[in-house]
């Protein structure tokens, strides 16, 4: 009882939905969205004036949700666990659209040209395709198999892995609704997340049962898979392994590419033009998101539990860590300005957001959410691969 | 008279300034602007229905004009050679402060917060930076000198080049309206423009008294200048330059910088970690802008006069002119999309804009304009150095 009286204390200062909003002539490049994973809704945010202007709600089971956003960043496209995906309109602050695509489902992407929504789905497994304007379904791509690390790749094509089977899959959707599928088999045992550097050239995938990664030129004729930092921790007993780290969190900074260590507390640096091992950080704990700030000076980096209340700064040139910070229990995402002046970070276990300077690590201002996960700026709208 | 009937016609499709405006609801992450260098106007346009959605008036000079934009993505800065500063509300669609705040201006920029506008003047010289919303001077800095090739850099910073001094110069405002000033001296002949990279680490000017470039590595403690390909045209007899190229197009692809070379018919390479020469590719003619498509996979090419009507495609890989384009006389610039799909192009003598896709080279459609120049999307509010 006092947890809910305390929520609708710090939610006060949030519009009611829809309220006045028609009248109010609002830019959309500033705005964003938080996930409330508890309560199935999310926040609107501008982080310009670094305030909550409104809430969306039902839009089911967001625990472990992500967000893309439409090219002209008017709408956010939310991929719920639960299969849900929701269309909601960030200026009329309201679901516009919505679709249960499958039983459990595990994010999405939008097309280069913003005309389709792709989603991975765990159950039935497969792909599902959407029209964004409607979300009515323009193609179904099964694949016996759980879907992960599912990104954009530029000419209407996706990328994703199967975590069962061992295979990279690309989808082109160049020539229409009807896709080109490529099979890349055989790359290696469970893939659980991926990434696609920011070109949209390489796209790699952790490999949980390999102890590795594995890498795809996307710009050779006949891609092929390739093993990278095979077995990085070999000889060495594994710890438990806490929360799986996110892929779609690194970033290219200084030549070499950031990536969490999985069941180590590492960070990863991998030379960007060879994908040879160039370093290795000692962390806190284990690293779960390793972001790098947007001009690649530095890597922020949380943690799986129990060491999920510290966030830790790590200077790209010297890979050395730089700061501490420790906003609270259950650190869940980071979120940096299009330009790295400042970066978001949700904790959860308290309720709010907290804002700060990524050069003077002073903090710059909290929003109340309710148990926060994932903060998504629209500035993604025009980058590959986010 | 009848080039003014003509126009009159082209026209009819641009709603009338402010009709009808307040009452639509409308994002800002798709819109950008067309400047029309002969008549002091901008077209507003809506790259995802490639459209003309209205036109501003009133800006002076706009014969070799810039535009930056504010972080949300609804204010326009005009940058004028007359040295008008213009904030244009794209939303309003309507002119909200101009200041004329020199004689003649070379562009501007804006600082990673938006909180302050620097622009870069020849007449009298120096940089005056300007509270972004109320466009009140802030600071003036004056450099005896014409001021060219002036970025943000990230943390309030700007750095500029002196042409007549062959000095470079970095303005921190990171400490409040007060800049720090460093000066870097004798770098070179006559820096005529300069770029920073997309990580805001490296700035390049390029010396037109030196056939050459300088390089400074802002991330050094103590930046300094350094010289690279030095010479480039050495032993052969230069040609008449009839367009001085532009700097701000370079971009990094596939590990490499393409850039345009002065006084002759090549774009050259440059390793993007070593800074030494990594190949030449031969053009059509003078290269003003070699302007990376966003995935960095491929460079297009305008020219000086008189090979103005031309576009040449580079493959980034193979360093081959892939594709040919003649849109008709007077290519003065090339936009993309922000994540590579399309690209427009200003073709000043025939009063119109052409959008072609970027895969198939096909003309996706035209929108009118009178005599168009520089084309700006609003996407890049989020990027460093544009």
């Amino acid at each position: 009882m006092i947890r809910v009286a305390a929520l609708a204390g710090l939610l006060l200062n949030v519009p009611a939905p829809g309220v006045a909003v028609a009248e109010t002539m609002r830019a959309t490049g500033g705005l964003g969205v938080v996930v409330e994973r508890a309560s199935g809704s999310l926040v609107i945010v501008d982080r310009i004036a670094r305030e909550a202007i409104g809430r969306v709600e039902g839009l089911g089971d967001l625990s472990h949700a992500s967000v893309k956003f439409s090219p002209d960043e008017r709408y956010a496209y939310v991929f719920g666990r639960d299969g849900g995906l929701t269309k909601v309109d960030l200026l009329e602050e309201a679901v516009v659209a919505r679709e249960m695509q499958s039983g459990n489902a595990i994010g999405g992407a939008i097309s280069d040209d913003g005309s389709l929504v792709a989603v991975a789905n765990y159950e039935p497994g497969g792909v599902r395709v959407f029209d964004a304007d409607t979300l009515e379904m323009r193609a179904d791509i099964p694949t016996a198999a759980k879907v992960v690390g599912l990104v954009d790749m530029p000419g209407n094509r996706f990328v994703f892995s199967l975590w069962d089977a061992g295979e990279i899959w690309i989808a082109d959707f160049s020539g229409g609704a009807e896709p080109q599928i490529t099979v890349l088999a055989d790359v290696g045992a469970n893939p659980y997340d991926a990434l696609i550097t920011e070109d949209g050239r390489y796209y790699i995938a952790g490999l949980f049962g390999e102890d590795g990664l594995v890498l795809v030129d996307l710009w050779e004729e006949e891609p092929r898979a390739r093993r990278i930092l095979d077995g990085y921790g070999r000889g060495e007993e594994p710890l438990p392994v806490y929360k799986m780290p996110h892929l779609e969190g690194w970033a290219e900074a200084g030549g070499r590419f950031a990536l969490p260590a999985v069941g180590r507390h590492e960070v990863l640096w991998l030379d960007s033009q060879s994908f040879e091992e160039a370093g290795r950080t000692k962390t806190h704990g284990q690293p779960v998101f390793a972001v790098a700030r947007p001009d690649g000076r530095q890597v922020w980096v949380n943690f799986a539990p129990p060491g999920n209340d510290t966030i830790e700064v790590v200077d790209t040139v010297s890979g050395e860590v730089i700061e501490t910070l420790v906003p609270g229990p259950g650190v869940l995402h980071m979120e940096f300005a299009p330009r790295g002046r400042e970066v978001w970070m949700s904790v959860r276990d308290e309720n709010r957001v907290e804002i700060y300077d990524t050069r003077s690590f002073e903090k710059l201002g909290e929003i109340a959410a309710e148990s926060p996960s994932g903060i998504f700026f629209t500035a993604r709208a025009h980058r590959m691969g986010l």
